[in-house]
């Protein structure tokens, strides 16, 4: 059974399920894609333009990391970045993307999740991003890499991709063609996986 | 520790959770709401605005009846009836309001939340509503007093006073004052219940 993780960094449920994965015991093919860019095309509403949900939302992912064990401390300045422009949402994916194709994407994966929910890492400033890349041992051309028109392509083709397939948030798993939306559907993937090896 | 249970008819999950509810082996007290104009007040977006989660949400729903061994079958002609105005949304609400008043909502309640996600009965037409009330041994009469002044008195003060508490969908649960939203929730539930009862 192929099991597929549509994700994007922004979402702290994303976050929150990817440090599940490895319990799975099984491959995961991960799909990066810009998950505002694609609520907008399909009609959906992101939680900050409800801010009851909003606020809901960020007590609901505290006690999902107490639940899970892992530490959950949302990158403010981070945030505070992208709301005021000085950082493209779809930078982070990209810069998945990128590692894909370098063949780096298993060493940048959880650490890029760790900075933006469990870290205070600087991603905002030129300087700060390479200093990411160096503690992780990686190029910091990565990040010229994320910027190509290549990179930019094929995100833009994950996101097509991603629409086709119905995903209207993140994180979305797909496990052959059953789709389960959100960390609180891992159960679901569990006993998918559980019934492909049993059959 | 007092658990508030937060619906409206009109939620497939607050359906789901509602046959949970008698397992949690606690008192519960009901809120009635009319969850489309709370929504509407804070600026929530109801699934359906958005087709791939409305679509989505359809096959969940049946996975949780499954995992939760009850029926799932939407009572098409109801749904249809208040798509084309023929029943207002809130009518089953307000007829919960009634039942409260008139002292038989535990026969009402789970009855009406069958018929609308598990049955086929006829909500929309008058006849096909007294013929409901009649099968439960219930008075008529609750149609009318569904509509009077002073049960629509009363469902705008739940409204309020669920915004006021920050509830922004259906289910959504208060054990004390800490908020639960959504059938996927009731874990976390039993557990604040069992909490309350251990200290």
């Amino acid at each position: 059974m192929n099991l597929q993780s549509v994700f994007d960094y922004t979402s702290p449920y994303a976050y929150l399920a990817n440090t599940r994965l490895p319990g799975l015991d099984h491959p995961v093919e991960y799909l990066p894609v810009d998950i505002l860019f694609v609520m907008k095309q399909i009609g959906n509403q992101p939680s900050p333009a409800c801010p009851p949900k909003a606020r809901y939302s960020g007590i609901d992912a505290a006690r999902w990391a107490a639940l899970y064990q892992v530490p959950f401390a949302p990158n403010r300045a981070l945030f505070q970045a992208m709301r005021e422009g000085r950082l493209d949402n779809a930078l982070l994916v990209r810069l998945a993307v990128a590692a894909q194709q370098a063949g780096v994407f298993e060493t940048l994966h959880p650490a890029l999740f760790a900075a933006v929910w469990a870290g205070s890492d600087d991603l905002a400033s030129t300087q700060g991003r390479e200093a990411f890349l160096r503690n992780l041992e990686l190029d910091a051309d990565l990040w010229q890499l994320a910027d190509s028109p290549h990179v930019r392509e094929r995100l833009a083709a994950n996101n097509a991709l991603a629409i086709e397939r119905g995903v209207f948030g993140v994180p979305t798993f797909f496990c052959d063609d059953e789709m389960f939306f959100g960390n609180d559907r891992l159960d679901f993937v569990r006993a998918a996986i559980a019934q492909s090896k049993g059959a």
